[in-house]
C-alpha cells in the first residue's frame, strides 16, 4: 500500500473500465508544463458524465433556497456585473491514483492531471449579497447541467461548499480570453482557487443556499479519504503541494522513457499548492536520495503554479529525476503518500527515469 | 483474432505502457459527435513524441531535394499565398485497436479517435510547381519538428507520399478559424483529405522531393498491415468507412454504460470514408441482426463526415445499438474486421450497449 518504488505502475494491469475513462479524459502532456498558461486543449479534463448540450440564449443561472431574493440571471446579466480575471491552477483530486498500490479503480491518472488557465468571470460574493443569504444558510450547493449515474443513482453533478469556503470564488464565463469551451463548462462554471478540481462545477446552472449540510453523492460519498476498510474519513478539499518537471530530452514512443545527451542544461517545471504560495522547490537527480534547491520564478498569481529552474550536468547512465515542493504552510511533498481507498490527494514526489547517452 | 463480441474489451487487461499513452493522447468524447465541426480541445489527438516548442518568428518551411528552385518560406510568406479552407475529417489509423483480440500493444484506442476541423492554409500543388519538381522525383517527404525514439532509433517524425497522392493536400496554418493550437501542429501542418491521421504531419518544417521511395520508419516499418507472423503487407493509406452514434441517454460514471427512458427519440451520428462520399448509413437496434436505413444530412464537404438520423422507439430492456456506413466506392463496414499485427484500420461496426428503464 504505497507508491510504486520507481514511479512506474504497479504490476497489476489496467481494467477495461479504466481504459474507457482514460480514452475520454486526458492529462496535461508533461512537456506542456512549458506554458505558464495552459492552452485550452492541453489542460487536463475530467468529466463525470457527458458534456451537455447548452443553448446560451436560454441559459439561466438560478440562485435560490435560503435567500431573501431569488435570482434568475442570463449570461448577459452575468457579463454586465463586476468582472475579474486571474490565473488559477486546477488539479484533479485523483491525480496520482494509478501509481498507488493496490490501485483504486477510477480514472487512472498518473501524475499529470493538472493545468493553469486564465479564468474570467464575476465574483460570487456580491451576487450572494444581492440575493440576500439568510442567516440560517450554512452551505451553497452548486449544480451543473450534466447528468449521469454514479453509485447506482441518477443525478446531476453537484457539490456543496460551506459558505466560508466560497470566499474568493468566481463564476467564470471565459477561459484564456475566449468563451468557455464546451468541455470546460460552457457557458458558466464555478472556480474556487486552491481547491481540487471536483469543486469547480462545470455547466453551472443553479446555486441553492442550504440550511443543512448537503448529503448528496459527490460530498457525502465520492470525494472523501476512505481507509482500507471503507471507513469514511475527511472530505477532499484543497490541493496538496506538488511539483512536476518538463521531462528532459526526447521520449521513446511506446515506453515514454526519456533519452538525452550528456552535458549541462536546465531542468524546469512548475509547482503549486492550495495552502498558499510555493516557497521552495528542490530537485533530486539521484532518485530522491538527496535534494538541492531550485531557483523560483516570480509568482504568476496567488492561485497559480510557480515556475522553477535547476541547472543539471547530465552524465552518461540511467538517472531518476525528481522535484518536490514546499508551500507557505510549511508542507513538503512526501516521497510516499499515504494510501486511501479512492486514491485521492496522492502528492508523492515524482520520479522521472532518464537515460543519458552519447549523441 | 477478432473483435470482442459485444463491443467491449477483450479479457486481457491494459498494460502500463498503453496507459501512459492513453493519459497523453485522447479521443473524441462521443457526445461531441453532436458538433459538425469539432471544437479544438475535443478533436482526437495522437502525438508520437512531444509537442515541440516552436518560435513562429524564426520558423521556416524548407522545400528541397529534387527541385529546380529550393524554397525557404516564413509563415508570412505562406499566409500571403492562395488560401483555402475546408472541413476535413481525421481518424487515427489505430482507431479500434483496443477492441482487437489479441490486442496489439500501442495507443489503446476504442472507437472514437476521430474529429473534424475546418482547416485553412495554402494548397501544396502550386508551391511544388513554384519549386519546380524534377521529372525524376517520385515522392515528397514531409518532416516535422518533433523528435523521439521509435523502433530503437532516434528520429524526426516524417512520412512520404507518392506525388500523385499529394493532390488536394493543404499546408494548414489555421484550425477552426484560429492559428493551429500547439498540439495540432503550430505553426504549420500537412492536411491530406481522406487519409488516416498519421499522414497529416504536424509541426511541418521540411518537404524533400525524393528520387527513390522513402524507406524511413513511419512508411517502411510502422504504418503497414502486418500478418500474425509479422509478414509485412500493404501500407496504411485512406480511411475505411465508419459510422459512430452519439450515445443516447446518460452514462454510468465508471462503466460508461448508457441508460435511457422508454419512448420515441432520434439516434444521431456521423459517418465518413476516405474513399468517397457516404452514400448510406444503416442502424441496428438488435445487436447487428438487422439494419434499417438512416436519414442522411446534406454533406458538410467532400472530405468531412456526414450526419445521419434514425427514429427509434426505445423499449424497456437491454439493447445493443449499431450504425454502419457505406461509401461511394461501395464499401460497407464489416461486423468483424480482419485482425492485423499493429491494429490498423479496424472499422468493425460499433456496438453500443444501452439499458432502457422506467424513469
Amino acid at each position: 500500500m504505497q507508491n510504486a518504488p520507481d514511479g512506474t505502475l504497479a504490476a497489476e494491469e489496467i481494467t477495461p473500465g479504466e481504459l474507457r475513462l482514460a480514452a475520454r479524459n486526458h492529462a496535461l502532456p508533461l512537456e506542456a508544463l512549458r506554458y505558464p498558461i495552459t492552452p485550452a486543449g492541453l489542460h487536463y479534463l475530467l468529466i463525470h458524465y457527458d458534456i451537455p448540450p447548452v443553448d446560451a440564449a436560454v441559459f439561466r443561472l438560478e440562485v435560490s433556497g435560503a435567500v431573501e431574493r431569488p435570482l434568475s440571471l442570463t449570461l448577459d446579466d452575468l457579463r454586465a456585473r463586476e468582472a475579474v480575471s486571474m490565473p488559477v491552477t486546477f488539479e484533479c483530486a485523483g491525480n496520482g491514483r494509478a501509481l498507488l498500490s493496490p490501485r483504486p479503480l477510477s480514472q487512472p491518472w498518473l501524475t499529470e492531471a493538472v493545468g493553469t488557465a486564465e479564468w474570467a468571470g464575476t465574483p460570487l460574493a456580491p451576487l450572494l449579497d444581492e440575493a440576500g443569504v439568510r442567516p440560517s444558510a450554512v452551505e451553497a450547493l452548486f449544480t451543473g447541467l450534466d447528468r449521469g449515474i454514479e453509485g447506482g443513482a441518477p443525478q446531476s453533478y453537484e457539490r456543496a461548499l460551506a459558505l466560508a469556503d466560497t470566499e474568493g470564488a468566481l463564476l467564470a464565463y471565459e477561459m484564456n480570453g475566449a468563451p468557455l469551451p464546451p468541455q470546460h463548462g460552457f457557458p458558466l462554471r464555478l472556480v474556487v482557487p486552491g481547491w481540487y478540481g471536483m469543486t469547480n462545477v462545470k455547466w453551472l446552472t443553479r446555486i441553492t443556499l442550504l440550511e443543512q449540510p448537503f448529503d448528496g453523492y459527490q460530498n457525502a460519498v465520492a470525494y472523501r479519504m476512505y481507509g482500507a476498510g471503507g471507513e469514511p474519513g475527511d472530505p477532499v478539499t484543497r490541493m496538496q503541494p506538488r511539483s512536476l518537471m518538463v521531462p528532459p530530452g526526447v521520449p521513446d514512443f511506446m515506453s515514454r522513457e526519456r533519452h538525452l545527451e550528456p552535458g549541462p542544461g536546465p531542468l524546469t517545471g512548475r509547482a503549486w499548492s492550495g495552502y498558499g504560495r510555493i516557497e521552495r522547490v528542490e530537485v533530486s537527480t539521484d532518485a530522491g536520495a538527496s535534494f538541492a534547491a531550485a531557483e523560483l520564478d516570480e509568482p504568476l498569481g496567488e492561485a497559480a503554479w510557480r515556475g522553477w529552474r535547476f541547472e543539471w550536468e547530465a552524465t552518461p547512465g540511467s538517472h531518476v529525476l525528481s522535484s518536490r515542493a514546499t508551500d507557505a504552510a510549511g508542507q513538503t511533498q512526501p516521497l510516499d503518500a499515504p494510501w486511501n481507498l479512492k486514491g485521492y490527494a496522492n502528492n508523492a514526489v515524482e520520479r522521472v527515469p532518464v537515460v543519458v547517452g552519447p549523441a
